[in-house]
């Protein structure tokens, strides 16, 4: 593996999450399920404690998104991209804001996990890991943290 | 990459995983931090958001261990591990169980996905990520889901 692929390994990765967001910002269903494998298992914000596979994923996200009034707010900070072969993997601290069809307000950092295999020359998501952490005294979630 | 030497990876990354595990459960501080990179970046149930390296992970697990009167029980269900290269991460549903030193018992289903690096030939821990999903109508955690 030389440098130059790999510079060109985490540039491809980079523009596909950057493709990833661009979409759900748009709530873009289309644009956003392309970047998925057909057996994608994902770990979301909320339950169930899992999703297994496109089509059930496709839903929760088919459900989330009317729930803000307009385009979502997602900021992506401190990606860090480890990549081995056609396998990577990269995390970071994620933010959401928005008006929400309810009337609330939605301002939330949470922590990022993806998941990646190279298939077919394209660096697809075979797995996601979304999360809030927990205050262990009130089992609430914490929302209001900063990086 | 052969199907041997990959076989052997997989079988290799699951035995550090049952010495994680098996660490954790004797509450064996030492032996656990023996699996993370000194920079590993961790995402854990509680906040905060992030750990950042050993040391502050390494308090985290220490402040958590006299928190169970005996041992913990640690189950690990769904192991997946994918690898490429040098670099691997792997998705499960942990379950924790256990009688607290406050009296109460715990037994919750968590999501964990772990990152590892093949460092000196050994698959090493460098970034981790624990949590429960969040009923979004409370933002309390959900505690009860089973897999």
């Amino acid at each position: 593996m030389t440098t130059k692929s790999a510079a060109t390994d985490e540039t491809q990765i980079r523009q596909r999450i950057e493709s990833w967001a661009k979409a759900l910002r748009a709530k873009d269903l289309d644009g956003l399920m392309h970047h998925y494998a057909q057996d994608v298992l994902a770990f979301d914000l909320a339950p169930p404690l899992e999703y297994k596979g496109a089509a059930a994923y496709r839903k929760n996200w088919a459900d989330w998104f009317p729930s803000f009034q307009g385009p979502v707010g997602y900021e992506i900070r401190d990606l860090n991209i480890t990549r081995g072969g056609d396998v990577a993997f990269c995390r970071s601290l994620n933010r959401i804001t928005g008006a929400r069809t309810n009337g609330e307000k939605t301002d939330v950092w949470m922590r990022a996990t993806v998941g990646f295999r190279k298939i077919g020359g394209k660096w697809i998501i075979i797995h996601e890991h979304f999360s809030v952490p927990i205050n262990m005294a009130t089992f609430k979630a914490a929302l209001d943290l900063k990086p």
